[in-house]
């Protein structure tokens, strides 16, 4: 079975990859929506925040089993990271190549978001974009070991990370 | 651009489509993933709560304004809801008909996931899987007023609802 999608839009930041890989939390930029998805937009204005699913496109081979990369940028050594399922992390590296992306959004104007916190590379095609509505934040979390560990690490490296 | 994408696996609960249509916090059940991806799942044992990606293959249409009718189960007649842009809702009649579902997860066995929370019917192709962490709570939520004003009058008509 195959699904098939095509893009509502595109990210634009005109930045360098290497600045979204190494940026903590994630860079400013739009998200253009196809002229033909705009009207689509009404009523999303208002939401302080809006959870954008895009397809990694330069997203390079696929495993199961992969380490969590991103924390590379905190100064983990690849060495210090455990190798743990793909569908444990948000690793580009998964069976379909999804990001979830929480943005906050600033503006609209037209078909064009101005939005921050994006950990996407410029020209990354937008799948969907939903508001991020109180039924999304979560209260009773808890996590595995392994992750809570290198959040501990994480955050004695960095201070600004307490939660990644 | 076409994006090709393939199952990981299926929603399992054997129940009718109208009882997770009429269900206020979605069903329990079962995520099923392909035996070729379930070493994907090492570490994900732990995480409370899982984020789904799914393709809502009984989606019929594809609009880009919409009435949240998901609120019809709550007694809202047609007639009182707003019509706003696709992107601003949950609708499944959207360009790309991607869900993304909060669960809860319970536990792991080999390739099945015991899941609550479904908002998705059985069957539903599952795309990705991601780990539910803390940098996907949001705390300073800001909410456009038709959206506050919708779920006020939801939380009258049934005190379940204060958030949704």
């Amino acid at each position: 079975m195959e699904v098939v999608l095509r893009p509502i839009g595109f990210v634009r930041h005109g930045l360098p990859d290497d600045s979204v890989k190494s940026s903590l939390e994630g860079v400013q930029g739009f998200i253009e929506v196809l002229p033909e998805y705009t009207p689509g937009l009404d009523g999303l204005e208002g939401f302080s925040h809006i959870v954008v699913i895009a397809y990694l496109h330069k997203a390079r081979g696929r495993s199961l089993k992969v380490k969590p990369r991103g924390l590379l940028r905190l100064g983990f050594r690849l060495e210090d990271l455990p190798e743990v399922g793909v569908f444990a992390t948000d690793s580009p590296s998964r069976p379909n190549p999804l990001a979830l992306t929480i943005a906050r959004l600033h503006g609209i104007e037209g078909g064009r978001l101005r939005v921050s916190g994006l950990d996407l590379y410029d020209g990354t095609p937008v799948l969907d974009i939903k508001p991020y509505t109180p039924s999304r934040r979560v209260e009773d979390l808890s996590l595995p070991l392994w992750y809570k560990r290198l959040m501990e690490e994480a955050a004695r490296r960095d201070p600004r990370v307490r939660e990644l």
